[in-house]
């Protein structure tokens, strides 16, 4: 089934340990909307500037993703430039210059309005809110946020939870919206604002899944909590996008099933850290551009093999 | 098969967000022997001062614990204490007093001569090595070290590390040690100064063991690491211990195999992260007295569920 993601669609200027790349095309769309392809049908909603060109255009058509609701407009596109050098868990951002982001206005493409999933990726809660409200009969949303939503937007953003079946965040945003330290009780009260489903990101710990007791009407027993690993990478040169290319190979994989049952979701998760530890291994999104499905089930296999007893 | 180790059996004062409780018995030694006791007979060799009693007898006595080797001598047990009023994850140390520790000259019972397996927790290296040269039969040692020897006592580290097949630490040392911020390159290192098998503890993330080919000599294919979870625990009463008990689990568990196979291995270090957990519970030992084996169990399933796809 059809996913709509709507989110950023930029140019990133990133410095890590492994060197320096300057205006890589990037946005938490874009890494989202790459990542989720692998596995269904993706449409985007984005704004981008006259620097966009038929380049550009030419990643997305490569993966046959819907660019129809990319609207061109004048000006720049989003830009940020941000490094790793002392943490690569966490970026710092030196710049970021929202240019035509600034007065968008989504608009949802007819030819996208049967998509039954969509995908709120972390942009202003407003916004997320607009999109949400355009597409009222979606069977499943899941949506990011970040630290300064949290922060400084917090009535807009509980709005927004209000809607979601899944919210993706880190272990920091997890306890900053909660206001708890600890993990566990941080993550119902995550639950008690609205989403079904809390997948907390833990970098290169992985990720772990919380489920309500809505999450699975269904099921026999409750299932409470799934630990997906990450990959034990040699090198990583570029963790931009890891967050977003986890979140595409997940909401991916849940798009592309007919039931969602408990073991759905966890093969999702593995999906997800499969797809965020390709996102590392090049700078932007060069790695999941050359990607193939085969290298993308090798390496389900190999998260199997760094965590089953048998 | 008996497991002698070797370490501080001490009192400890802790104070956590869930309270204080002063003077605990504690120390790496008591911790690991209580948690490998569910597992095999364990044997201590430690030094305690005349504040150590016929209470604290108990407690190993109550788990079959042989402590002919701790040596009884004129003054006052290790002492050490401790906060995590900041950050569960990391303890602040306030107090350290070795006392009797200082002039600690461990021997060897000749009880304990027949022990096919060795644990060196985390002490003066210099002291390790001695315990090491006296057991020279031993069919597994296993040892665990902290940042002050890697820093400021390194050669006699290294000294240590050639005579361990399995090196139990946590990321900073595991980084510290080899000089590498990359986990992987830095086990490598690691692997490369003796042990065969290192296990880095990730705290509440969980514990990844890097294996290297000498570690499976019969093993058809090779086994290059695998993860275990950590369990996300509703409340965090006190850390303290939580490393040694993994250590207890983990070895305790490989002691009482007839084979140690990668599948083994596997199911100690899920062994050792239900120890851990348990261990955080209560302050000091309280719930590993309290421990029964059925328990351990339960919580092993919890672990597989926590991470297992099917």
């Amino acid at each position: 089934m059809a996913i709509t993601v709507v989110g950023s669609v930029a140019y990133d200027s990133i410095e890590t340990p492994a060197g320096r790349k300057d205006r890589c095309l990037g946005g938490a769309a874009t890494y989202f909307s790459l990542a989720a392809s692998f596995f269904t049908d993706v449409r985007v909603i984005a704004v981008v500037g006259e620097d966009f060109g038929p380049e550009q255009e030419a990643v997305f058509e490569a993966r046959h993703i819907d660019t129809r609701g990319i609207e061109h407009t004048a000006g720049k596109s989003f830009f940020w430039e941000g490094s790793y050098l002392e943490n690569l868990n966490e970026a710092k951002t030196h710049i970021t210059d929202l240019n035509v982001f600034a007065s968008f206005e989504p608009k949802i493409p007819e030819a996208y309005r049967d998509s039954e999933y969509l995908f709120l990726a972390n942009i202003d809660p407003v916004l997320q809110r607009r999109v949400r409200e355009q597409m009222p009969d979606v069977k499943l949303v899941a949506g990011d946020t970040m630290n300064y939503w949290i922060k400084d937007h917090r009535p807009a953003l509980l709005e927004v939870l209000k809607g979601l079946d899944i919210l993706l965040i880190n272990d920091t945003e997890a306890r900053m919206l909660a206001g708890n330290n600890n993990l566990v009780q941080a993550a119902r009260g995550v639950l008690s604002l609205g989403p079904q489903t809390l997948i907390v990101k833990h970098g290169e710990y992985g990720a772990t899944a919380f489920f309500s007791e809505h999450s699975f009407p269904q099921a026999k027993s409750p299932h409470h909590a799934f630990r997906a690993p990450a990959l034990p990478l040699e090198e990583v040169v570029d963790p931009t996008g890891a967050g977003d290319s986890f979140a595409g190979g997940f909401f991916g994989y849940l798009a592309s099933q007919r039931e969602l049952t408990p073991a759905v979701f966890r093969r999702a998760m593995f999906y997800g850290g499969v797809m965020g530890s390709y996102a590392c291994e090049r700078f932007g999104t060069e790695r999941l551009q050359q990607l193939t499905r085969k290298e993308i089930d090798d390496r389900f296999t190999v998260f199997r093999e760094l965590t089953h007893l048998d």
